[in-house]
């Protein structure tokens, strides 16, 4: 995270704060206008730093934010590389939701990312050397078997269970798949905050 | 998580390793027949170590391994300070099992921790000066609503249902409250480590 912020700095010029998170979990950067803040891996982790976030946002009293989450991914039919920007977001369930307990009740949100921001950042696709290419992201809470890998500890399927899955993720126009995009997109529609994943 | 080793290290004055992890996203250190690494926040994150630990176990040809999750959580009518040795996991739905997700479909498996191992750590509380009890642990996946806070960005629940829920927890046994404890209870169950949280 630290890159991106000293990245950004070079290339326009703004001033580059120190990390300004007062724990060892989240590192934050803050450069002009742009909050640079890793999340940890999964929806649980980022659930707390994207909430704080939006917290901090709030008392700061900001206008017209924006969140982007930038992360890896593993891609679906793409070449090794490809940039794909998000969408959709779907949970490893395959719907575009986020399912919370909420007092050790089931409350689900609706996943939904900003479709003109989405459309807005693939048009700059033309300034960077790195295929590019929108679709639909899958988040799962299981690294190995919700993402149909073979070399966890445990697999209960076969290699061709595997595959059929995979294809399917496809078909929906799935481009690829990590592990908080509809947590993400859920809660920052909740929060009224437009907001896309790259 | 290095103080942890290095306090080990001190006391039984065995080797110190250098952090062995080659991510940035972990860990890990070795003191003799002890490995210590963190997991991040989270069931995702703990998921994916607990896991990668596993493999790691079983290509180290290891025997008679014992996995204890260490770590700050919220108790629930105990004294601030107590360390709490769970005798049981639930999840935030308050059943003792991780739901998990494997090629688009729900999948349970029991959350059992080893109750010797937590009755013979309970033994040893003569040795500190701290308070220590035994109980149920519950772990959420959301910090805020997942655990009845008043203080998260949103919360469409009164006090008074918040100090409901966890009477109704302190009722079921429940102590303390994390997020990791039922899936390393389940997956951990599943290897066929035995295994405690504390």
């Amino acid at each position: 995270m630290k890159n991106y912020a000293e990245q950004y700095h070079k290339e326009t010029s703004v001033g580059l704060s120190e990390n300004l998170s007062k724990t060892d979990r989240f590192v934050m950067y803050k450069t002009g206008p742009v909050l640079w803040v890793n999340h940890g891996m999964g929806i649980p982790s980022l659930s707390i730093c994207l909430q704080e976030c939006i917290k901090l946002m709030y008392y700061a009293e900001t206008t017209d934010v924006t969140f982007m989450r930038l992360g890896t991914s593993g891609g679906l039919g793409v070449e090794p590389g490809t940039v794909v920007i998000s969408t959709g977001a779907i949970n490893e369930f395959l719907k575009p939701e986020y399912i919370q307990a909420v007092l050790g009740k089931k409350v689900k949100h609706d996943a939904i990312l900003d479709k003109a921001l989405s459309d807005e950042l693939y048009e700059c696709r033309r300034f960077v050397n790195t295929p590019v290419e929108k679709g639909i992201t899958m988040g799962t809470d299981c690294f190995f078997e919700g993402q149909a890998r073979l070399d966890g500890p445990f697999c209960d399927y076969s290699s061709e269970d595997a595959t059929a899955f995979l294809r399917k993720l496809y078909e929906l126009g799935v481009r690829n798949v990590e592990m908080e995009c509809n947590c993400f997109a859920a809660i920052t529609y909740r929060a009224g905050i437009r907001s896309t994943v790259l």
